[in-house]
């Protein structure tokens, strides 16, 4: 059944013309890059949020979006027809995976337990179209953020009830991630930080959401879900300070709770500017750390204060986020999520293929780049270079921890000017960044 | 001996005229707030590299800074006269500690060895003038970001004469800080950072600096130096990206290197903004921790993306600030040092005279609000109404442990809509910033 | 009639206790300051966009204000019943201006002639409660960013029939403006400007706007509607660029197509600070061209990078801006509209009474502050000295325009350094910032 | 005579290695693209102060350059060997333009008098020079801002001795343009704004810069020099407000005060960050009003707050620029200035060369990126077909000025919402940008 009137996207190369969208031109799933298939490498992601319910509205305009479920008026025949719609759209793309939250799936009953009716419904219907497609799950997660009860946040709502409430919903996302055998569980702290500091006990709150991971873990433990945990960093909006800054405030967190051996980090390019970092900071930062879990691979505009959840088309960027990638391993569970929406203006259905397609050339082409980076050595020369001092001598000493500060100081304490400036070298970082930049043509010039 | 021809700046409260520079509004040095006298709340620090070596330059242009000592032309017979100022300026003052970095008090010789001669003998003054003065040391640090040889850092360089140069450094200061009887010891990682991630191995240098400062506190015990060991948090300039970033990521180096036992937080007003966080953000954060050493008190002006250094002079930050300062019970070592200069147009003797005074009656008046908004309860009862649903029922169980995922579902699954969103209360943000405002007037307007 | 069940808001002064809430604390309206009462100085106005429309949603979650006509579903009904409404909660806060969208009132028809006909039958009523009642409309607008068909803007967008659509949209406004007797019209060019400038031609986009403007001009004329047309410059949001940008970019539109003589601006905070500038230099700005229209009082918080229309609560920055008002003579045909609406926690009706009371006590405390500055000259007397040197000698020369270069020249070519530094004079700013602290704690806490 | 010991950088296209630093990869002097060779459409230019003047230092630390005029220590006697050292630099990157301000070349003395013959001496030997070598000067320009005299700015100095001083120091530097022969003249307003509004006459301060730049017109006028005069926006730093804000903003200054005929601009990439825009949105707000000429080449760091003057090495922005440029048919006595400095790591005379290089293939990569674009018709096509309404019917009446606001309500008042939407419509940007990348990569990698 196909329900796109349109061709799948194949890999078409950089003979079909300069005009993007007939094709992926630096994607080709099965071609092999540093040692894997891209498609290995690169396990793209729908984004159900986005790709099946956003409207494209901003705070101050409604819905552009104009989709081929807008005339099913029925809440939940809308609901299940978006999801033949959604493996669909997986098959014409040539994407393995997509991720959601529990809410993007159906709508809200009166309780609890209606509103678990109704998303079982539609799950139900997801695992057996993941039977028939092979598509699988990157990752779920639970919205603690759109209903007007978590005003104040979920886990970390001052209102017990909502509290409760929150591990309710978690519970029961939970037993959907195991259903659907997700890779990863997700957490993005939605309104998990605060609007003033005036009137919350910030300490209070977090302890709350620490005990409130260690009982989300026990649940997971005891169904027997296996997936990773991830937490989402992202520093305000909706809150105005979300607990979930940025890759470090989160390693933080995890470390004074104890948290770190059962959390990884999910980041998203375009939070990573806001708090601002660049993205490729946050993935190093997660990948020292031993915490890089998955990606939310999209791009905003630094100009601009918020979110805009763009599709990635910097491919310096990519190239950049990409060699932290393929310098970690890869990504063990994670892969890359399109957390991006079409511009407001870009309101056709058409305008959703050509988005994904550009990101995922995008990411595609910097996969390319940072691979040749990697085998030409480029980055790591300069490093060995730039740190050989470590190697030998007093450098040495102090890595094996043969040196104290009273060594340092008989060794030094004569030493002229001249020698210390000459102990210094030159980073040549104009010459790295034209480097980098002939790699990027010449590799995906061709 | 009286260097400057001016009378000791004394209270003179709100009597005294509305044009301010004849005295304090707001700082009575032995009056009585919240059980303790103002002046040992408020451990004002003068900090020597500005006060006294700030030339008032930008990097548009040269000092504009008039000074008295500006005419002494040898950098050692300079170094030592201003010595004299100091003590004359915290005298005029009331101000009874000061700060410093070692490279403020002498210049730099050929080697360290030289450089550490010059230093000593002004440090041998220092320590003559204390003991007739009875004026205190708050903090002492050095400088490893001035000199070329730190282009690429001090305990984070690339280069291992410089790692070994900056621990000698370290060593003396370290030495000094003994000496001087310095209550803390800090450490701003002025260069502590990168230019770029493309050629910087950020976790080497990472492992390199907390082994560095392992070793620091090694030396201080083995000397018997007992002041508290501070870091300063800051995220960027000089550097693109310093590690010590925030306060959140400065623990998260602390947990990660297993340093958080050794050291706690010295923040900055500026820095915090710099940051994307307000002051007493930072603060809070720190004061959760329990890591909240002492304070540079200044501020910036949050539309200008660099530090400005300005004395304080929003007294609702000021309130903020000392607020948490009260719920802190005190700084147990730390004070308020002013890492504040002057406007370059205020390039006078007086206006550092007015401009000290300012920041002194800022942080006073700040601490009278906060004083009484804690004795009224103001915010503590707007925090144990918001959260009282944690006292019992549902709340106090989660608390104490008693319930698991399943407890809450049973208790919340079938509970209405109404009910969930009647479990939410108004956070009435804009009643309480009026209280606020309220109080802040009535306290200092009488 | 009294739909709302509460008391009339009424000057109780700080005799009342520190708690807001009970009344205004400084806004007295019949009080006499500066020769002309509170009550004309400050002619609030009521954002009927944000007052009664505003559901407090945001880009993550849904409405959370909780109204009294919520329960009235059908949207013609609802929207009579509002008019009650806001002519009761005009009268119980004492407030005599109210301003007003097309789009607020009534909900749009299936074609224009339909969504007029929606409008007038609302329009009528309003024009009767205004009889009943006197209040009177500050301004009012039309909206042409939130329906769909405005996705690429109006006056500017780069379709004819929504351009005509925009013309005869704001036809139709102009006709309910001289209804009404609207003090002012007001553009906000919510979707005038770029979402890239890839695919935009901003000459012919600002030619067709201003060829737009013109034709308002003139259709006004033609029907006899003499209001003030007024501008409100914003940067960004929801564009990535807007094309009134700030007041300064305004200016240079209106200059460049001939409209200076026939439009001011509208200034509010929030858009100030997401310019990169404080709220004072918009105002100034717009002041020294003799542009100063009207001010849509409201803040953001400038480590926000979106617009927050937070109601007032920074009495330091409402004193720069009322300063700027006295000086300016008041604001002819302007108000103080509160484009605000209470933080998304602060959900209850009873928040929407204490937030207009704390943004009104909040301008009524910076005008005491402002007219007290004003009679003691304190700024006037600074600029004064400061500038002094224009006031003889080559100064005076200079501004009778009696030199030329070569004069200056032969002036000043033998003085030396130390005369010219003698010429410059501190700014003593921390001095001056420091005075007008105790101005405003003195002037509001008696 | 030959001082620097290196080959002359010549073009040597992508085969020679993708290693940055042997030559050019993109920029070939000689080469025709769009009509012209690519040295006349990109007339490359050396900044003085950067080049041979900039030490490297910042706020934090001390210059770390190390350049081969080091040691000579006589100020008059370096200043001379400068000037070989920079024909030589011209001569070795194969730059045919440099540009400078008067305080770059030669060091003052204790009068104007003296200063002037100072620099006399220097532009003595560069006149010289230029005869001997073809070089030519595409801008001079004169300091007012680094000598502590100008402190509170220069033309809008509140102090009448520093604005004589400004003017006879301008009127020398117009008889040294005339004498060099620079094709244009700058004007950026370093402290020509305010630190503080509070103790700031703008309007009296633009007034005089304005009556300022009248007379340094009718000087030149006088002395017959017939260079284009040009203002550099910049929003800040390191005033807190510069009144050349950004394009529009200094549009409107000029519109204002009738300027507007004698003045164009000269834009700078970081300039345009700190206003909150685009590089290419300053071009193309120069461009559209006609007012375009010359560009400061370099770019900044969109995170970083400050100017951080960088060579550019970002080849989209590059393009987008290159793009406006070829839509303003060149610019007629403009170039493109390197207004750029290494990294302060990048402290080699070595980095100088490969910096510069870096910076030139970057506008030659971008140029020959946006030749294509042009040659293709690719974003011209996108601008009619979007723009394509206004051809025909009611959206050419509306261009020929034959229809109002009541023919447009004829028009439009009937037609239902279904027929608005289908009159928009998709901006398609995401496809747009693939496709810029698609020529990127393409142009630029065969
Ligand atoms: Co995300
Ligand atoms: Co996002
Ligand atoms: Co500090
Ligand atoms: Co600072
Ligand atoms: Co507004
Ligand atoms: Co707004
Ligand atoms: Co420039
Ligand atoms: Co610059």
């Amino acid at each position: 059944m196909s329900l796109f009137d349109r061709k799948k996207m194949e890999y078409v190369g950089n003979q079909a013309g300069l005009k993007a969208g007939n094709g992926f031109h630096y994607y080709n799933p099965d071609e092999v890059i540093h040692g894997k298939k891209m498609s290995e490498w690169l396990k793209f992601s729908v984004a159900y949020w986005h790709t099946m319910d956003q409207r494209l509205v901003d705070p101050f305009g409604d819905g552009t979006a104009q989709r081929p479920w807008d005339n099913i008026k029925d809440p939940m025949e809308q609901a299940l027809a978006k999801v033949d719609y959604m493996f669909d759209f997986l098959d014409k793309m040539n994407i393995e995976y997509f991720a959601f939250h529990d809410r993007d799936l159906a709508p809200e009953g009166e309780t609890l337990r209606e509103t678990n009716a109704n998303l079982d419904k539609v799950v139900d219907k997801i695992v057996e179209k993941m039977k028939e497609t092979g598509k699988k799950v990157l990752w779920n997660t639970s919205s603690l953020f759109t209903n007007p009860r978590f005003v104040a946040g979920g886990a970390t709502a001052p209102f017990a009830d909502i509290l409760a409430y929150s591990a309710a919903q978690i519970k029961h996302s939970l037993e959907i991630a195991k259903r659907v055998n997700s890779r990863n569980y997700v957490f993005w702290g939605g309104r998990e930080g605060y609007e003033s500091l005036l009137n919350t006990d910030m300490k209070l709150e977090q302890d709350h959401i620490a005990k409130f991971f260690r009982m989300a873990k026990d649940y997971a433990n005891e169904i027997g879900y296996t997936g990773q945990f991830l937490l989402e960093p992202k520093p305000k909006e909706p809150t105005s300070h979300q607990y979930d800054t940025d890759a470090a405030t989160t390693i933080a967190f995890l470390k004074t709770y104890g948290l770190d051996k059962d959390f990884k980090l999910n980041l998203e390019g375009n939070h990573a500017y806001l708090a601002g970092h660049t993205y490729e900071h946050e993935v190093r930062v997660a990948r020292d750390a031993g915490l890089l879990g998955s990606l939310d691979a999209n791009m905003g505009d630094k100009l601009i204060g918020w979110d805009i959840d763009e599709f990635p088309n910097d491919v310096m960027e990519a190239t950049l986020v990409m060699y932290e990638m393929l310098k970690n391993g890869g990504l063990p569970t994670g892969g890359l999520n399109f957390d991006a929406k079409p511009r407001r203006q870009s309101f056709t259905m058409e305008d959703l293929f050509l988005a994904h397609t550009a990101g995922m050339d995008t990411y595609a082409a910097g996969l390319r780049v940072a691979a040749k980076l990697l085998e030409d050595h480029v980055l790591d020369s300069v490093i060995e270079d730039r740190y050989s001092s470590f190697k030998s001598g007093i450098g040495a000493d102090f890595e094996n921890g043969k040196v104290d500060f009273t060594d340092f100081e008989n060794y030094i304490i004569d030493k002229p000017q001249s020698e210390l400036i000459a102990a210094t070298k030159s980073g040549h970082l104009e010459q790295l960044k034209a480097t980098i930049n002939n790699y990027m043509f010449t590799v995906l010039g061709k």
